[in-house]
C-alpha cells in the first residue's frame, strides 16, 4: 500500500509526474514509489510522457483503490478537489495539496480530520511556491512567539511590478506582455486584486499566532491604481513600490492584516526581491527576523514544493502538523494601529485644482515633501494614521478623481 | 531516560538553559524533559537562575549517567568537546552540536558512529546561527542536485563591513569598537581572516554535494586589507563589499570553493544583508536558488538553533541525517574557473608609481574604469581570471608595496 494517486495533470501535476519518473535511481525508484492514476478531466486526451493507462476521469478510481495511501491534489479547482480530500482523509489516505484556497478556508477542519483518522495532510506548496516556508514556522513555534509576518507572496504581481520598474512601462502594458507570456490568467484579478496573497497570509498567520485569522479580517487594496509616474516619483522618493502582505499581532491580543502596495526604502533586502520571487519574513521574540526567498511561482518550484511534502509522507519524517491548535481567539483591530508615513499622488487638470489640492493638504499635514510634473502632485507625508489619510484622501477626491495613495514602510529589513 | 546533558555554559550553554527552562508550559515542561547536568570549568562559580547543584567539571558524570539520552556540546572547544562526543555516540547518547570546528572536520566520522550506535547527531547551529539551512539542505537535495553555495556566514566581519560603510570608519577602527561590545573576539583572526567561514563553507558545500569538501581546498583571503577609501570608491563604483563564502560545482566533476571580499550590485538582494545578519543561497537544478537570511550570530539566535535540533531528537521528527553519504569524489579545480571584472587600488607615492602603475594597467588590460583619488588609484577591470589578476598584482607589487584587489559578482540575486 504505498501506491499514490495524482489529481490534476497540469503545469504543476506535470511537474510532479516528472519530478517522480524522471530522475534515475532516487527516491522513488529506490523505494518503489509509484503514481498508480491520475485524474484529468478528458482522459482520452494523450498527454506526452504520460501512459494513457494511467490517466482516469473518475475521482473514485483513485479514492476507492485501497493499494493508494497517498493523493496529491494538484488541479487547482476548489470544487473538485475540497470534497475529493476530505474523503481520501476519510479512506485513511495522506494527503499533500498545493490548494490555496482549500488550506486557508478550511485547514483547521481537514487537520482535524487527518488526525481523527491517523493520517495527515501537508501543503507547503500552497504559500510561496518551492520556499519551505511552512515548515519554518511550524519548526519557529515550537521554541518562539511568532508576532509578525511580512511578504511578498505573488509572483505575478511580483514580476509586473519589477518590469514597470526596470522597464518604464504602465501596469496594463506589463500585464498584457505576463498574459502573453502565461504568466498571468486570462482573468487576472485573484492576482492583482490581493485575493490570492491574501489567502495566503490567512494560512501563514494562522499557523503563526495559533489562531483562525479570518480572510474578512484581512484589509485588501488591489495593485493595478500604480502608475509608472507612481514608481518613477517613488524612485526619486528613494524608494520601490512593493505588493506587501503583513500580519501583527500586538501585545492586546488583537492583530492587524493587510495587502497593500507599499512603499519601501531602496536600501532594504525586500526592496530587492524582484521578477518572479516571493520573501516571507517572520519574527519570533528569541530568533528574531527570519527571512526566507525563492521562486514564488512556476511548475518546477511548485512541483519541488508538492514532492518534498510526498517525501515527508511517505519517510514518516512529517512534522505533526494535525497537533496544531487554532485556539487563540485574537480580535482584528483593522489598521487602525498602523502609524506611518504615506506617499501620495493627485492628479490636477489646472491650476484652480492645483490650488485647491495644495490647500488641503497644508491645512492637513505638518510636514510634507511635495513635488509637481505633467498634471501631478506627488508627496510623501509625516507619520499619519491609516484612517486619517483615508479621510484626507476622501477630501481630495472632491477635488480631483485621480487620488492614489500608499503606506510607506521604514523599517523592513 | 530522557534526561539532558549540556556541555558549556558560555553564551550559547546559557542561552540554551534560558530557552529549554524559563518558557512555562512548553514544550519541555509539558514532556518532562530536563537538563540534569552541565559541565562547566568551575563548579563551584555560581551562576545566576542555574541551581548549583546541576554543575559538574567532571564530564564523566554526565556520559556515565544512563538516565541521561542526549548531550548537548556548546563549550566551543575542540579539545574537550570532540572526545566528549564520540564517547556519547558510542555509549548510545543522541548529540545536538554548535561546534562547527568539529563538524567540519569529523561530519562523516561522526555520523557514521551515530548510524552504528543507533542514535544521531544534529548540528544546525554550526552555520548560520538561527538560520535553519542545514535541514533546508537536507530536505532539497532529496529533490535536487545543488551546484552552488553562496552566502555571507560571519555575523562578525559583516557587521564590520556594514559599521565602516554607513558611518565612513576604518575596519581597525571599527574592530576595536565590535571587540568593546563584545561582538568580535580578543584575537579576532577566526573571523577576519576566514577561517570561521571557511568551515562553515566546508560543512556545506560537503552536504550539498554529497562529497567531503576539503578545507584546505578552500582559497580564503583575509578581509583585514579592506580599507575606508575602497568602501567608498566601491560605492561611487556602485558596488557595496561583502565577505563572501562561496563554492560551484562544475559539470567536468571539479569544484572551486573561496572565501573572499567582493564587491555586489547595491541593487542586489544579498548587498542589503548587514550589521549581524547572514544569508546562505543554494542553487538546486528544480527549485532554483533558494535563500535564507537571519541572526547568524548572538546568544538566542544560536540557542534557538540548538533548541530546535533538540526537540527534533526528542520528538524523534528527525531528519535521517546519518543515511547521508559522502561518497562523490570531487577534484578542486582551485580558482581557475572563476572569470570576473575586478576591483582594484593601487596607492602610490609620486608621479613616478603613477606613471609606472597606470603603465602596467593599461598595457594589460584592455577596458579600465579608473579614477584617482588622494594618492590612490582606483579602478575595475574587464573580465579576467583570478590567475591573470594575480600576476598582474604581483608586477604592481614591484611598483607599490600597497596593491588591492577583489572580485566583483554582477549576477547575484
Amino acid at each position: 500500500m504505498s501506491k499514490i494517486g495524482l489529481l490534476g495533470c497540469g503545469t504543476v501535476g506535470t511537474g510532479v509526474y516528472e519530478i517522480i519518473n524522471e530522475r534515475k535511481g532516487n527516491f522513488f525508484e529506490e523505494n518503489n514509489y509509484k503514481i498508480k492514476k491520475i485524474l484529468v478531466r478528458d482522459a482520452s486526451r494523450k498527454r506526452e510522457g504520460i501512459p494513457g493507462e494511467l490517466l482516469t476521469d473518475n475521482p473514485d478510481d483513485i479514492l476507492n483503490d485501497d493499494e493508494i495511501s497517498l493523493i496529491i491534489a494538484v488541479m487547482g479547482s476548489y470544487e473538485q478537489e475540497y470534497p475529493a480530500i476530505k474523503k481520501a482523509l476519510q479512506l485513511k489516505k495522506n494527503v499533500v495539496t498545493a490548494n490555496k484556497e482549500i488550506i486557508s478556508k478550511h485547514m483547521e477542519e481537514l487537520l482535524g480530520l487527518a488526525k481523527e483518522n491517523g493520517v495527515t495532510i501537508l501543503f507547503e506548496a500552497s504559500v510561496g511556491g518551492g520556499i519551505p516556508i511552512i515548515e519554518s514556522i511550524i519548526d519557529t513555534i515550537k521554541i518562539n512567539k511568532i508576532n509578525k509576518v511580512q511578504g511578498i507572496l505573488n509572483g505575478t504581481t511580483n514580476f509586473i511590478l519589477s518590469k514597470m520598474t526596470k522597464e518604464e512601462l504602465d501596469f496594463d502594458e506589463v500585464l498584457k506582455v505576463a498574459q502573453d507570456m502565461g504568466f498571468a490568467e486570462a482573468d487576472p484579478t485573484a492576482d492583482v486584486d490581493g485575493f490570492d496573497i491574501s489567502r495566503k497570509l490567512t494560512i501563514l498567520s494562522s499557523l503563526c499566532y495559533g489562531a483562525y485569522i479570518d480572510n474578512d479580517d484581512i484589509y485588501t487594496r488591489t495593485v493595478r491604481n500604480i502608475t509608472l509616474s507612481d514608481i518613477q516619483a517613488a524612485d526619486d522618493f528613494g524608494y520601490v513600490f512593493k505588493y506587501m502582505a503583513e500580519s501583527e499581532l500586538y501585545d492586546d491580543n488583537t492583530f492587524g492584516a493587510s495587502v497593500t502596495p507599499v512603499l519601501i526604502g531602496k536600501d532594504s533586502v525586500t526592496s530587492n526581491v524582484n521578477d518572479e520571487y516571493n520573501v516571507v519574513s517572520i519574527n519570533g521574540n528569541i530568533i528574531g527576523q527570519l527571512s526566507f526567498l525563492g521562486r514564488g511561482a512556476g511548475k518546477e518550484a511548485t512541483a519541488n514544493a508538492v514532492v518534498a511534502d510526498v517525501i515527508k509522507v511517505l519517510t514518516k519524517s512529517v512534522h505533526d502538523y494535525t497537533h496544531l491548535k487554532f485556539e487563540n481567539e485574537y480580535k482584528s483591530c483593522g489598521i487602525e494601529r498602523y502609524k506611518n508615513k504615506f506617499y501620495l499622488r493627485v492628479s490636477i487638470k489646472d491650476e484652480v485644482e492645483f490650488a485647491k489640492t495644495i490647500d488641503i493638504v497644508y491645512r492637513n499635514i505638518e510636514n510634507v515633501n511635495l513635488s509637481y510634473e505633467d498634471g501631478k502632485v506627488f508627496l510623501i507625508t509625516d507619520e499619519l494614521t491609516g484612517e486619517f489619510m483615508s479621510t484626507l484622501c476622501d477630501r481630495l477626491s472632491h477635488v480631483t478623481e485621480d487620488v492614489f495613495y500608499a503606506r510607506i514602510i521604514d523599517n523592513i529589513l
